[in-house]
């Protein structure tokens, strides 16, 4: 029975590289709602309680959905605005994840969770199975993930990456200045971040799927275009999720050089430029954000050099 | 109006410490609840759906919270496992925490969340601040959190623990395998992990409150006897949050060098070996977990030599 669903299961990494190709993109846009920046068409003039809040988000990220699916290859709802919501919340997040596979994106759910195994399977079950409980799809393809626990707590992840198609991106080197701890010289004189990232290289082995990209991705901040160059030679199979272009200070110019194991194997995600682009530019939220998606998608596509 | 509220507010540690002392007790119980080990008579025999798995969830944990009262300080339900029900899950957390407080116990959110500082700010206002959009108190009064992404993604939690008296614990040495991270030796001969302690002992210098004690807590695994006196050495203010006693292996002789800076300097937090003690002891689920909450918190209090 397990081998068979091992068969039908087509790797994370293959569905992601189909879906580049086809659409000849390597954006994602990261949906970040927050109650107080959304449109006053959506989010009205009086304070809203947590279920009118969650509605609103949920409407935003499906109008951005609705505007920016022709142009982004997945899209990155950050768990985290979702639980400041409470329940209300996450059954806002579950609907923008199904809206988003309805729309037929991929969902990375971007959470950097990370615990002991047994709790690490939970995890697996929240966002990457089909539930015990649930009928039918898992919430998400993708799930971000912290390292510090090792090994041990990715294994359920993995098992997952293996079973259900489903795909991790590690934090290897974070888009903040994380250098307290990221940038730390171990005893052999590299960066921490180089061995973690050794590290994910390594978990991802096996899960290497027909063109050449492993399930087990990384993220690595665009903030930092060296680290990017070095991150690509020793993570040659992995797909580098790369935030910080845009409002944190990135260009497309900055992340070419994360492109060259194929089209694929680099995803740059973009939020607050795309998303919150009208209280910027003005006029419709949904025309702003689909305008913006559409030009750093050619720019990336472009510098991306394939 | 930030100033008044900031002297109206007594520190996490100050609480905590009230409450070890008051109860005679440094347990912390961890509610894991898992839908296919529930007793029986909470789980039925039939395939449950989500909203009854997370209904039979909650009805466990308030159980095991008037079965465990008299002898924990706080509770510590683990976010992942409500999280693997969807958004019944999160509303059955709600309603646990609520219990507890309700209950007089501290609650501790148990999350490992860690992002950079605009995402961090949405887990501040998810777990530890009076909401936007919510009514009255903060879900928890502590949340455990990863600190791979450095300082800029503690400081929104740092905030609320000034501002809201709630308190953080950082994961420093976990009670897993996760020695391929955790003990990596950086270039000054000192294992990652000291290093990790040293900061998150300077994140919490300015939170100490009257009893010495800081609301910038530590995760330190009790699976890991000799790491225990190491932390306490660097961490000479902060509260160490010990897992892995009972189910991983360790027993409260284990845990002893931890109290040395204070009756409430460490907390032992039990989860399978109480919660689900019916399923090796028989009898009555909520007898059972309270009759080893009983005897861990004799032990525990012993052995802290208070």
């Amino acid at each position: 029975m397990e081998a068979v669903s091992a068969v039908a299961t087509t790797l994370f990494a293959d569905r992601l590289a189909e879906a580049v190709e086809r659409k000849r993109s390597q954006l994602v846009v990261g949906l970040d709602p927050r109650s107080d920046l959304l449109p006053v068409e959506l989010r009205g003039d009086a304070r809203l309680g947590r279920e009118q809040a969650a509605a609103a988000c949920e409407r935003f990220c499906r109008g951005l959905i609705d505007a920016t699916a022709p142009y982004v290859v997945a899209v990155k709802p950050q768990i985290a605005f979702f639980e400041a919501l409470g329940a209300d919340g996450i059954r806002a997040f579950e609907g923008v994840c199904a809206y988003a596979r309805s729309a037929d994106l991929l969902v990375i759910a971007d959470g950097k969770r990370g615990d002991i195994g047994s709790t690490a399977r939970a995890y697996a079950a929240a966002y990457l199975e089909r539930s015990l409980h649930g009928n039918g799809e898992p919430v998400a393809d993708a799930l971000t993930v912290n390292t510090y626990l090792g090994r041990e707590s990715l294994r359920p992840l993995l098992l997952a990456c293996r079973r259900e198609g489903a795909g991790i991106f590690c934090l290897v080197k974070t888009s903040n200045a994380g250098e307290d701890v990221q940038d730390l010289i171990l005893s052999d004189g590299r960066p921490l971040w180089h061995h973690v990232a050794r590290l994910v290289a390594e978990w991802g082995e096996d899960l290497v799927g027909e063109r050449g990209l492993s399930s087990v991705g990384a993220v690595v901040g665009a903030t930092h275009p060296r680290a990017i160059g070095e991150a690509r030679r020793i993570l040659r199979r992995a797909v580098l999720l790369l935030p910080g272009v845009g409002a944190q200070g990135a260009t497309p110019a900055d992340v070419a050089r994360a492109f060259t194991s194929g089209p694929a194997s680099a995803l740059v995600t973009v939020s607050r430029s795309v998303i919150y682009a009208f209280r910027v530019e003005g006029g419709d939220w949904r025309t702003a954000a689909g305008a913006q998606a559409a030009r750093l998608k050619r720019d990336v596509w472009t510098v991306s050099g394939w």
